[in-house]
């Protein structure tokens, strides 16, 4: 029978030949959304292939580029041999469709936290054998094949005596193996047989957006993920103003009690959807940058921002749930993805669990991580260097007057008919649209300049666009595009984008690029010695690479050398929170990047000039973009 | 040279023959109190050969019995030839004369506390190496020697950038080593070279006295003691009624506030007195019962009172100062003396250390710890039993009315001229009179027998005494005697013994005597069988031994077999704390002991009511108060 793989969980099932993709993820213990019931019509389950073939029966609202890159419906497509599918992330904030990413890309029988629940039977004291509670439960903890000691905080001291009596001996324990970072320890017990009911947190701490994923670690299952707005935006659009602002202890009490009431929202929210009780997490993974790190651990991020450019720390200690402010169990673990530096942190390194980049072998890969700030990861199994480049928030919903982070109401797609003018969108999760997410912006410039409403330096035509291009405001200096009209938005107030707004995403746009372009310079390489290039970003479910290109953020390369991630620093920490190996890894790998520093490099303002324009200064860079351009019914 | 050793501290001397005892102290770094500027007046500088011989130039006010058993004033005794000193435990509050004891009795050139400084100089940070603060300091770490890696917690990592900026990059930082409990960690850290400024602190906290000792560790000295009750005294006056009153959630955390309170009120005396910031004490040593134990960390003591008498801990894990809440460095660490069952508690184990009953060899030793609990262990190289009797805290100044802890303004010992009715009483610090701690109770049960103005029973004789005896209250069934005055007191009122308080000391002795007798019974061996017997409590500096035999308390031995060790506990949490042998000591001794429970035994209520009677109703027990009977004055 033909085996189907699904990315990035790594599971696979083995399914009759005809059997829909949609059924044979749910073999492979996968839930698909499928909100049409599987008719090919809602376009929900849409997947892609990464190697091998299914046949198509439909191909629902899929357009002729996502089908050249790959995309089927999974209810439409029946397999036909073994073939390799990646599933998206759901950024809606409804239900998890996959187990997360590992670096082994292998399925795994069960999760492997760091804290494992184990369920004991404790004898009764007997008189005469001044046993007391602990030591009895450390003899039965040893006789179940346990650790020879172990050792526990007060919380769980506390709560022993009670626990022990409430259910006739039995008892559940979370224990934490013996490792490098101390000895075995008891980081919670609770009466009874609760070891099917153990979930953990990965936690991914963005400058714009915080994302929390809540894991059936007994099944190795996401059973939702929660985002919203980091609570600190008020305080600094980026780590810079961030950490400027953070001057006084004051300000950084402040900014740490924001990005934990941020956290923890999203923790309760999760928990009250699952009826789970927060204090029973005893494992968690945060991933973020080294600024974000510094700011919700308190500690002094001033150092980050003056040369030489030097963190408290890359590589957080192992921390208790209290210690960090997380609601959780308080003596529960919390893991941190290590840094590399001050602007490469560890929403890189967790991130790069989800590639190939340092697998065995020669072949040069790119990593690319689109957030406030932007990161390029470039290497193979022998090397790895890194540099960051400041982004600016456009494509995570910030910095765009209309701008929304990837969640219900967004606008994901946009295409304007170039003929007659007309627009339409897609949104997410439908009903009217409140804004546009990542993938909307890049959707939009593509097609306003495809339709030539848009010149290559990011001026809109007034002459064109059926009057939906006007003034901004009371001055004509800054027109703004029409997307939605006031009486089609949720909000009641027009959807539109202003050549501001156009700006920013440019700059945004530029800096990737040139990052990217810079970085496989001083490596003495090009675009196209790159064997994969993987994308990640809060842009939404998908990215639509071929107008990523078309606006030059990404390089002019064959479709099929790239892969779009999501949020891979929220998949790595989901990898970490279960997988022993991989929490190795990412050790590892950050002991292996080496920092280059953008800023000291003089070639790094050319090439971003360059690219503030559509596509690029140079259009012979961008060779298909300039092919397909010529024969445009917009020119 | 003559070589001399004072002991507990452990540290000698070589001095020129004819050297006077208080100048070898000076030598040996020891300071003994002279307040008469050692004139051979103030009888402060007494202490008490353990082996070898001194010339004596005065005896100061020492009686017969004091110089029979080896007092001697040190101001006032000139060295020989080699010999070893006991140097009595100060309790007055007041400067401290001597380094602690410990179970090797052997001088250490340096203290080995859990926690070390170090001084580092950590390397600035350099442009193109993304080193962060804690790499370069980890690396600083290894370079001089240290482990290979550390981790720290939140709080030393908030304030290392700060600190490793604040002077040139030298810094000061506690480290505790790997150990099996954990790798090593960094648990303080502050700029410039504090190194020689560590100091420590060994608690005791017992039922009704907690007494803490601010050590400096780079010395290895004591720099002060400071005793006061146990804030949860007025909460019941034993641990039984400890653990009633703590029933409720509630009342558990008051208990733990109110010792809380007491313990840090003492360490913020002793850190004012001697200009030192509490936070900046890295390591704590904890000795107390078990029940104590639970109160102070809120660990529910209800089934130490329940058979079959379980605690939820005997051995305590090593805690950090924030998870107790003592007033120290928050990251700093706790240890506890460990427990061997409900009822013998770290107090016990931690004495044992400043004892031989461990050592190899045949010999058969008694240890008694009387305190509001009495606590009895007796053994050898190859066994130990222990047992716990309620003894009452008649001897720590609770439950007489008249009763104070030895402190300043307790009457510490008391002499009846039978022939004149006469009373002279020592006051602790000089001065009036406020109360009588232990040894004046002692002194006092014994001097008022001798004079005949008390019978076997306890009662007073109202034709004797030269109008002391008077009734206590309007009844003139229970009588009273008059110690001091109205006019002669501190507080203006006189300060008086009556039948009741009488019968308080008597169940006390009565509980002493029995438990050790039983004990002893229990292994097949009698009293004479004893090489050593060490006898512990919070009597005050002088306990008189003679007298203790004379009212049945101690059983009828040689006086030279017998060691006052004052407050053992304190002692050996000193020891834990300056020595690595002995945290590993009493952890073995603990596993050693067998606990037997007393109230299983039928014949232990014949004992105690046989022993409830002055000095016993077998006076065949007590050949020597039988033989010196005859020929008392008072008779």
């Amino acid at each position: 029978m033909p085996v189907v793989t699904f990315l990035p969980a790594g599971r696979s099932a083995a399914v009759a030949s005809g059997t829909s993709l949609l059924d044979a993820a749910g073999a492979a213990g996968i839930t698909l959304a499928a909100p049409c019931g599987g008719e090919g019509v809602c376009g929900e389950c849409r997947t892609r292939i990464a190697s091998g073939a299914v046949e198509r029966v439909a191909r629902g609202g899929l357009s002729p580029d996502e089908i050249a890159q790959g995309w089927v419906l999974a209810c439409s497509s029946r397999v036909t041999g073994d073939v390799t599918v990646h599933v998206p992330e759901d950024v809606s904030g409804g239900a998890a469709q996959f187990v997360t990413a590992g670096v082994e890309r292998v399925p795994a029988a069960v999760a492997e936290p760091l804290a494992v629940k184990r369920v004991l039977r404790v004898p009764a004291p007997v008189l005469g054998h001044s046993l007391s509670d602990f030591e009895r439960l450390e003899r039965a903890l040893r006789d179940a094949g346990g650790p020879e000691h172990v050792t526990a905080g007060l919380d769980v001291l506390r709560e022993l005596a009670g626990a022990l009596r409430a259910s006739d001996g039995q008892v559940t324990v979370a224990i934490i193996p013996a490792d490098a970072a101390g000895p075995a320890e008891i980081v919670g017990i609770e009466p009874g047989d609760m070891a099917s009911a153990q979930v953990g947190l990965a936690i991914d701490v963005g400058t714009t957006t915080c994302a929390v994923s809540l894991v059936d670690l007994a099944r190795r299952h996401v059973l939702g993920t929660a985002a919203d707005y980091n609570g600190q935006l008020a305080r600094g659009a980026d780590v810079i103003s961030r950490i400027n602002y953070a001057r006084t202890p004051e300000r950084m009490a402040e900014l740490r009690r924001l990005v934990l009431e941020t956290a923890n929202k999203l923790i309760a929210e999760l928990c009250a959807r699952h009826a789970i009780g927060a204090e029973r997490i005893d494992n968690a993974v945060v991933a973020g940058n080294t600024t974000m790190m510094h700011l919700l651990l308190g500690l002094n991020p001033d150092f980050i921002r003056l040369e030489p450019y030097t963190p408290t720390v890359n590589r957080v200690p192992r921390l208790r749930g209290h210690e960090v402010g997380l609601a959780m169990n308080p003596a529960g673990c919390v893991l941190f993805a290590p840094g590399v530096g001050s602007y490469v942190g560890g929403d890189i390194t967790a991130g790069l669990l989800t590639t190939a980049l340092a697998h065995p072998g020669h072949e040069v890969r790119l990593f690319l991580d689109i957030g406030t700030n932007g990161e390029v990861v470039v290497g193979n199994g022998e090397w790895l260097m890194a540099c960051a480049a400041s982004a600016g928030p456009a494509f995570e919903g910030s910095g765009v007057r209309c701008g929304l982070r990837a969640s219900p109401g967004a606008i994901e797609r946009v295409r304007i008919d170039a003929a007659t003018g007309e627009v339409a969108v897609n949104v997410i999760g439908g009903g009217r649209p409140r804004g546009i997410c990542g993938s909307g912006m890049i959707d939009l410039l593509a097609e306003l300049w495809g339709a030539g409403l848009l010149d290559p330096s990011g001026k809109l035509d007034p002459s064109r666009g059926g009057g939906r291009v006007r003034p901004a405001g009371s001055s004509s200096r800054n027109l703004a595009y029409t997307v939605v009209p006031a009486e089609n938005s949720e909000t009641g107030a027009a959807i539109t984008l202003d050549e501001r707004d156009i700006q920013n995403l440019l700059r945004t746009k530029a800096a990737v690029y040139s990052a990217c372009a810079i970085m496989l310079k001083s490596v003495g390489l090009d675009f196209n010695a790159l064997a994969e290039v993987y994308v990640a970003g809060g842009f939404g479910r998908f990215l639509d690479l071929e107008k990523s290109i078309r606006i030059g953020m990404l390089p002019d390369l064959p479709l099929d050398r790239f892969t779009y991630l999501g949020n891979s620093a929220l998949s790595g920490a989901q990898a970490m929170l279960c997988q022993a190996a991989a929490r190795q890894d990412v050790v590892r790998l950050a002991g292996r990047v080496t920092y280059l520093e953008l800023n000291v490099d003089p070639a790094y303002m050319n090439e971003y000039t360059a690219a503030l324009f559509l596509p690029h200064t140079d259009l012979g860079r961008f060779p298909t973009v300039r092919a397909a351009r010529a024969t445009e019914p917009g020119r």
